[in-house]
């Protein structure tokens, strides 16, 4: 694991102005204290790399579980957190040509870009696109890049077909919005609290569901046309005469295309038993684990123990697909995500997307934020803000 | 389960000539020799269905897999197989508006199809193309379906993808191959004995493998281009000089994007790990089932004890997707199965696919035929003719 470094002498600035800079960093698992602003200091960019000012950072869901300890892809605390940013470039290592000094860029990262100045390989970062704001920047990655994949990769997604979204007022859910009504007379079901219910008609949601208030399979049942019977392959009459298959047999609520599923647990299996014949479920997330500030070991055995599990018989049986994504296992998958992100940038541009900033708040607030996440009253993405010295600042604009 | 007609006198007929016709019918589970050629008698359409004489019929693994008990969708023997069948409309019931007596149809049924006269429902049946031979589209429909939806709607197929295809050789492999070359730039793994890799190279096959001298999955991982390192998300560095994480972390061959598995059993798990990320295995049949004429016990168990398995967790830290398909189970999908018909005769018409006819054997000879597919001697597809009386096929013929 990295130390945290210790305050002392200015190191040697392989880039010029290497000076303290504040960070927010996790230091142990546990409740929204555990995540403090503290004073950092790092060299210049080092061959590959940029040093980027940040003006914005996303929290994601993914920020909430490493709190806890729940997030298996970074190492143990003391560590710096955050997903993705966007800021300026601010300066360009060795052996960085697409990259100058000014560029408003968007970056990607496993962890640590909570911060107020980052050094990062020029490869993760994505040139902002005209008249995007930081914040937008800042939202754009993590949530869209999932929504994209999980829908069109996975999904398949095609006109007419339907789609459930869990948390639809959320990150992902609201980027999944935009992205399926890129398509043709795509149906959305959405969950939410009722509160949030005008937002997602408004963003396209057809039938808004609120999850708190009634069983949201259910609803989609009851919403969803039903199979149609009258026959059809089953009806193959035999010539003799005494063979009468009647048709009325497989009589059935049609239920949906696709789910995304970000809670895991028993609503894995719902999402599989709503589907229709060539539906999909792609999982991207456990957020059933998160149900307080610090870790819960009665939900973590609760969704373990009810954990969505098939065999390739059954599968086989069922015409449906299972699906499982976690952008922060695509690492090495440079080609892939940079292949999304270009897709994005043209959607922004041509006005289809738009990311929804549901706050923003300060570094010193970051606790603040994240009880907005966790507690769901966020519609949209929740940013975290430095709030850099205003000097360096405007000197940078200059 | 329906019971045999007796022979007796003739019912009245409904569409006229219901005279006494040849069908195939399984008497009993077990080898080739339960297939035995018998008199049927039947009347004519009721309403809703055609009456067809029967000129070409499709066999198909899951008839191999019905012989030996092993097809769980049909009611137990006696009972009258086939699954697909191609002739000309004989007689036409009341209610059926878009058929008339000459039209040429292919037909996809649960089972019954093996006889000289089938009745079927008007929905059912799809009018051959133009140029179409009745044992061409005796082979379209099961195996082009298949390989349709398995490679378009789950598999998702884009353009510079990699594809595995078990069983190269057999109906859905050669549909699959065909597919595949609709689609610019898709490297194709295709498995089969050496005799047969001439063919697979002719017909489009990028890579053939012979399954029967090598690890086919070993010979997959050397060819496939290996996953570049070079450090990408995982390379962020701290601005802390002591964090150093390096990046040939995750150096590993990247497999295919899709897996064609007709097999189960252990080659399941392969196919999964053989995937690439966001790669998808399509399971669609337990060919490892079939070792021989009858029932194999052993198999079964062994089948059954090395069968992918996996949950929502798993599947999660993978980016990949699980998918089964049966077309047995797709009874009430008419849209949808029709559909894709709908666009498999438009890639015909255009010359893009063309079933591949292996032999054809007359209805006397069945035992034989399910010889040629269940020995794996086939390239593309098996055939049965029911051999009509020459003077009735005249005088339909005029």
């Amino acid at each position: 694991a990295p130390p945290e470094p210790a305050p002392g002498p200015e190191p040697p600035a392989g880039g010029g102005e290497a000076a303290e800079h504040r960070a927010l960093v996790l230091t142990g698992f546990g409740g929204y204290e555990k995540v403090k602003v503290q004073a950092r200091r790092g060299g210049g960019p080092r061959p590959g790399e940029l040093s980027v000012r940040v003006r914005a950072c996303g929290l994601n869901f993914a920020d909430l579980m490493a709190r806890q300890g729940l997030y298996d892809r970074l190492p143990p605390p003391p560590i710096c957190p955050g997903m993705e940013c966007a800021g300026t470039v601010r300066a360009v290592g060795d052996d960085v040509r697409d990259r100058q000094v000014g560029d408003k860029v968007m970056v990607l990262a496993r962890s640590g870009l909570w911060q107020e100045v980052v050094n990062v390989p020029a490869s993760q970062t994505f040139l902002m696109p005209e008249g995007m704001s930081f914040e937008e920047a800042a939202a754009l990655l993590v949530n869209y890049i999932t929504a994209y994949m999980i829908l069109f990769d996975f999904g398949n997604l095609r006109p007419n077909q339907s789609v459930l979204i869990h948390m639809a007022a959320g990150g992902v859910g609201t980027a999944a919005i935009q992205l399926c009504k890129t398509v043709e007379n795509v149906t959305i079901f959405g969950t939410a609290s009722a509160s949030k219910h005008d937002y997602l008609k408004e963003s396209g949601v057809t039938h808004p569901i609120d999850y708190r208030t009634m069983d949201y399979a259910e609803e989609v049942r009851k919403i969803s046309p039903k199979g149609t019977s009258g026959g059809g392959l089953l009806q193959l009459s035999c010539l003799s005469s005494k063979c009468k298959e009647t048709s009325n047999y497989f009589q059935f609520p049609l239920g949906v295309d696709i789910v995304l599923d970000p809670l895991g647990g028993s609503d894995t299996s719902k999402a599989f038993n709503l589907l229709k014949p060539m539906g999909k479920v792609i999982t991207y997330g456990v957020a059933n684990l998160l149900t307080g500030q610090k870790k819960n070991l009665m939900a973590m055995a609760k969704t373990w123990w009810n954990q969505f599990s098939i065999n390739a018989l059954q599968l086989l049986h069922h015409n449906k697909a299972v699906c499982g994504y976690h952008l922060g296992y695509m690492d090495e998958e440079h080609e892939l995500v940079g292949g999304v992100v270009a897709k994005l940038i043209n959607l922004y541009t041509q006005g289809k997307i738009k990311p929804k900033i549901d706050s923003v708040w300060p570094f010193d607030q970051v606790a603040d934020a994240m009880r907005q996440m966790q507690e769901k009253k966020n519609v949209g993405k929740v940013i975290l803000v430095p709030e850099a010295p205003k000097e360096e600042t405007k000197k940078e604009e200059n």
